[in-house]
């Protein structure tokens, strides 16, 4: 087998069988099939495709190029979820303790951010004392006793993927949707997934700025899924704006726990009980999605799932008093408001330039050494739909007493608000539910 | 300006302008953009294509990439031919010395073979005492006195074009015809020509299989002509069987000193007469096709054109006795007749095959290093359309005495031979003329 000739088929709009796909990944994966080759391919993929027999071949090789996590110790059905990057989203704080205490296991391993805050990672590790390195028994153990726990991304996971990626992000072949699913999905099986739910963002914020090209991913993922024995469900949902009202990981943490006290911010609850709702199903507890979401809803009334975060914190060090004094998270050493220059009601915040800003605080990593600060970041006051005075608080920035550059972080978080002085209903936040059944619009 | 850019830029449909092309080549050629990077861009390419804009400034920065050869010191039009590529394919060899003799500057730089059998500079040195190295000075005295040389090609032209076409070789993107088209003329522009004469072959043998792809090739060499300043025009002849008799270097400067005495074979002698009247109507010798062609016609018939070709071959330290006594070239150990197997006529011979066997017998080569024998090679018996009996002659094979395989050569010969025993007459040599004015099919 020759790279070339495989490159030439793809160009040419065949089809490339299990074994092919596994030599160019392997192949790529230990340097014996160059750059430059893997780099006409990946091209040819995004001009022609691939199949959904080949997207799933492409993704198991990916998944098998390096180590892979045996959950097998761990009792019930390990439903994984993946988000596809969002400013503000800390559904995983969220979700985690939330389905845990419904009864799916979570076991969940993590990465770190690059970019605009911190991975769940980061996040967790806002909490005094949080340990986020367990060794593999203890990660087993935990998940048995208490059915959750989340740890750093360790070993060698989806090397292959990590390689790829590089590759195409310098190569203008990121956008491509059997590329995307196959590296989301790669990583999941990698992680020991039994049954994937995914949160599919769409819209301006987003990587989909549509949501045909949304819905398309979303198949080709459940695809995907389905093709390699993992039950998979995508909920699609709107990005014009942040999840919920914080930015910033110790500001995340906070609403995260606001939202299991029953208190969150609509949208941010409601994604989050659709998500659940859907590993409850692929986790065989309930049988439905309404029964599933109902079962969560009382999780939260009866305080159980706040009770289920407390005691994750608990096992993996953390200081678990937090859940109800908040205040002992990192603090911002200033808090400046950010007004309204005109009055109007808001049509859209550019998450993108929220994210930004909130890197330039220091929410972020712009470079992989770069270190966090916890305590920064920004909290919504207003969002899509709200009307707004002149001079009234768009948003407040928590930041640290000499930040370079905050006039200008200032500036760009006023210049993330469009502000209309026409009335404004924003759309709904859930869009699609994609399952093995098909596209369902809400 | 970054490769990532262009890359998505070019992959998206767009235009791009002379200096974001020249900094693609310029900065591949330092090697400040990776090979990665150009493979991708490249995909992209062979996808999208290229405009003619984009097409003669990827042709001029290619041209600019290394040595250009200054010819202001020869008198004159300097009128340069191209062939691309056929086994067999000894029209330089003609050429060079008739269209001389008619008044054409003829400054030729050229290059070895790697391949079936060698290229011109190999053919010439069959001629004992040849050489093929001059220096600057001596190359354009010569030219200006006697009208011809031919020397090895030297220094470092078109060094961008060499690394792009070893990238695209390996990355499956030779067949674009943009690249084609560019790199061909990047080469002939760099090499100091006026005008260009391109011969392109079309067929089973040749790397466009169809009219309609061998025009379009044409004319977008015709084009890039138009828009760099370069009058160009391109003859489109049939390659289903090789050109004349010959195949194999002393053969083919046998065939070609038959030629020039005008006893060459009928398809070598149109197709040259062809072309060089294209060369002589560019030179401004003469103003049409026909007149350009009579006044070569006269230069076979009057014997100054095999005269020319001694004067070149003394000039250059060659025994120009060859032209009257072929018997002076190398001459192979032992001949062998391939036979037909079977009575029929021939309706097709594989000029491809020969031309690996032909290098098999030693005439071309393998690797960059080998030795060519310039003694051997294959002299065909029937064309296609002739008429054969049961263990007749196809073709004679001049052989070293202890070639191993020569058995396997033979059998690969006459697999070479389609034979059926139906009538067929052939299709005609010359299908088309391709110039600024637009295609011509003949």
């Amino acid at each position: 087998m020759r790279a070339v000739d495989l490159i030439y088929k793809k160009r040419n709009g065949s089809e490339l069988s299990a074994s092919e796909l596994n030599y160019l990944v392997q192949g790529y994966c230990q340097g014996e099939i160059p750059d430059y080759q893997m780099a006409a391919w990946t091209m040819a993929v995004f001009f022609k495709g691939l199949s959904a027999a080949e997207t799933a071949d492409l993704t198991m090789a990916m998944a098998n190029s390096g180590d892979q996590v045996d959950l097998g110790k761990i009792q019930g059905i390990k439903v994984d979820k993946h988000s596809t990057g969002g400013v503000g989203d800390k559904t995983t704080l969220i979700l985690a303790p939330l389905v845990a205490a419904a009864g799916v296991p979570v076991a969940k391993m993590s990465g770190r951010g690059l970019g605009h805050t911190g991975g769940t990672i980061d996040k967790l590790e806002a909490i005094p004392g949080f340990q986020i390195e367990l060794t593999q028994e203890n990660f087993t153990r935990q998940v048995n006793e208490i059915g959750v726990a989340v740890i750093g991304q360790s070993g060698n996971i989806t090397p292959a993927d990590k390689k790829l990626y590089a590759l195409r992000d310098v190569t203008a072949t990121v956008d491509s949707i059997p590329l995307i699913a196959s590296s989301v999905m790669s990583k999941k099986i990698a992680a020991g997934a039994d049954a994937i739910v995914l949160d599919v963002k769409m819209g301006s914020g987003a990587f989909m700025k549509t949501l045909d090209e949304a819905e398309a991913l979303a198949q080709a993922m459940v695809e995907i899924g389905t093709n390699v024995g993992r039950r998979t469900a995508a909920v699609i949902s709107d990005m014009n704006q942040p999840l919920g009202y914080a930015i910033g990981n110790a500001l995340e943490v906070n609403e995260a726990i606001l939202t299991l006290q029953g208190k969150g911010p609509h949208d941010l609850t409601e994604l989050c009980l659709t998500l659940g709702a859907h590993m409850v199903v692929l986790g065989g507890l309930r049988a439905s999605e309404s029964e599933a979401r109902g079962l969560l809803e009382q999780k939260l009334r009866d305080g159980s799932a706040l009770r289920k975060f407390q005691q994750f914190i608990t096992a993996q060090g953390g200081n678990a008093k937090v859940a109800e004094h908040p205040e002992l998270l990192p603090k911002a050493d200033v808090l400046i408001e950010v007004n309204a220059s005109a009055p109007g009601t808001v049509t859209a915040i550019d998450a993108e330039q929220l994210g930004l800003a909130a890197m330039q605080l220091g929410a972020g990593r712009a470079t992989k050494d770069a270190v966090i600060d916890y305590s920064v970041g920004i909290v919504l006051s207003k969002k899509v739909g709200d009307r707004v005075e002149a001079g009234e608080s768009l948003a407040v920035v928590h930041a640290r007493a000499n930040n370079n550059g905050t006039d200008e972080i200032l500036k760009q978080i006023q210049n993330a608000y469009h502000i209309s002085d026409q009335p404004y209903s924003p759309g709904p936040l859930l869009l699609s539910i994609v399952t093995a059944d098909g596209i369902a619009r809400l």
